[in-house]
C-alpha cells in the first residue's frame, strides 16, 4: 500500500531539536528536572499529575505546563493546588513542541524549580516525535484502552522512559491481560519501567513518586 | 501565549479537499455510503466495527478500510468475519487523508459494495480535519475518557454527524457525568445523534444499527 509522506516534517523535526537542545541547556543550569507527560485523551494526565504534586511538593519545587488544543479546564485544576502553571492552548495543533516550550518556560519562571512537568497534548502518535528538552519521557496507558496499544502505536513506546499503567482499579471489569501487555512492552523497550498504579485510588503512586524523587536527586547531583 | 503556526497545512488541507470530493463523486457513483469513523486510542472503533457487522451484514454488502500507524491486528479480526478489508500502515502520520483512501479503494473494490466502514487512526484530533469522501463522520467517547472531553477536543465534536458513548457497562464504576456531558456536546454540536452503547454487552447497537441503516436508504434513494 502506497502512503503518502511529506517531507517537511524533517525540516520541523530538525528545528525543535535545536529548539529543544537549548532549552535542555535552561534546564540544566536551573537544575531543573522536566518530565514530559504523554498519553491518549482520558488516560488519567491531570489526575496523575494532581496525585504526583501530593507526593512530591513537601519534597520539591513544583511547575507545570499545561498542553490542550483549547480550554483552561486542566491548569485551573492545578492552580487549586497552589502550584504555579502555565496553559498552552495549540489552537488545533496535536503535540507541543520546543517553541511552545520555551514560550511558557518565560510564562512560569523556572528559577528555583526543581520539577516541571509538562503534560503534552492528549495523543498517542505525534507527542513521541518532539522532544522538549526533558529528562523523562513517561506515558500512561489506561487499562481500558486496551492491552494491543503497544503495537499500534509503538514509537510512544520505544520512546518512553517509564510507563504508567493507569487505571488498574477497573481491570476486573475489562479483558486487560497484564501479563501480556507487560511482555510486549518490555520485547520492545528492555529498559522501560512500568508502574501499574490508579489515580483514583492513589494505588501504585508511592512506588512512583519514590522512584521520581530518586531520579530529582540523582540529576541534581550531576549538575554539582 | 504565542503559539508557533505552520502555514503549510492550509496547503495540505486544500489538497486533500479535492481529492475528498473526487472520492465522494466516485462513492456517489457506486452508491456506495461511506462512514468515517474516529476516536483516541482504545475507545473501541474496531469491536464497534465488529458488531455493526453483526447487525448490518444481512441487508448489507460491507467493506473496511483499517488505519493504523503500525500492525495489521484489527485488519485481522475483521477479516476473520470474511469482510473485504485493507489495511492502510500510515508509517507515523497521525490521521488518514483522502490520498490514503483513494489507494485503500483500488486494494479494497468499492462494486457492490452498499458500505464502506473507515476506522480512522486512533486520534481525538487531526482526523477531524481531513475529509475522506465520506457522507457521515462518526466519532466515539469512551465513558473512562471523562466526560470534559468536549472542551478539550472541540474539533471532533463539532464536525461529527454522530457519537457513539461507549463502554456504558463501566459507567457505574467511573465518575462520568452523562447528563452533563450530552448537555455540553448538545450545546457545540446541536444536530449531533448521541447513542450510548456499549460493544461489549451490545447495549444500544439496535438502535445504532437502525439509524445507519435508514441512511444507507436514504442514500441510495438520493443516487437514484
Amino acid at each position: 500500500m502506497s502512503v503518502k509522506t511529506i517531507n517537511v516534517n524533517k525540516d520541523i523535526l530538525g528545528v525543535n531539536e535545536s529548539l529543544a537542545l537549548n532549552l535542555r541547556k535552561v534546564f540544566e543550569s536551573n537544575k531543573t528536572f522536566v518530565i514530559n507527560l504523554m498519553a491518549a485523551p482520558g488516560a488519567g494526565k491531570t489526575s496523575t499529575i494532581l496525585k504526583l504534586i501530593e507526593d512530591l511538593s513537601g519534597k520539591f519545587s513544583i511547575g507545570v505546563i499545561e498542553g490542550d488544543i483549547a480550554s483552561d479546564v486542566d491548569s485551573r485544576k492545578i492552580q487549586e493546588k497552589n502550584i504555579d502553571v502555565v496553559q498552552i492552548n495549540t489552537d488545533g495543533a496535536c503535540h507541543l513542541d520546543a517553541n511552545m516550550i520555551t514560550a511558557a518556560c518565560s510564562g512560569l519562571g523556572i528559577e528555583g524549580k526543581d520539577l516541571i512537568i509538562i503534560e503534552n497534548v492528549g495523543n498517542l502518535v505525534c507527542p513521541a516525535e518532539f522532544n522538549l528538552g526533558e529528562n523523562l519521557k513517561v506515558m500512561i496507558l489506561s487499562v481500558p484502552e486496551g492491552h494491543d496499544k503497544p503495537l499500534k502505536y509503538p514509537l510512544m513506546f520505544t520512546e518512553s522512559q517509564a510507563l504508567l499503567i493507569n487505571k488498574v482499579d477497573l481491570a476486573p471489569y475489562t479483558d486487560f491481560d497484564m501479563e501480556q501487555f507487560q511482555k510486549t512492552v518490555k520485547a520492545m523497550n528492555p529498559s522501560i519501567e512500568m508502574f501499574p498504579v490508579s489515580a483514583k485510588t492513589g494505588e501504585g503512586f508511592e512506588q512512583l513518586a519514590t522512584w521520581i524523587g530518586e531520579r530529582i536527586q540523582a540529576f541534581k547531583k550531576t549538575q554539582g
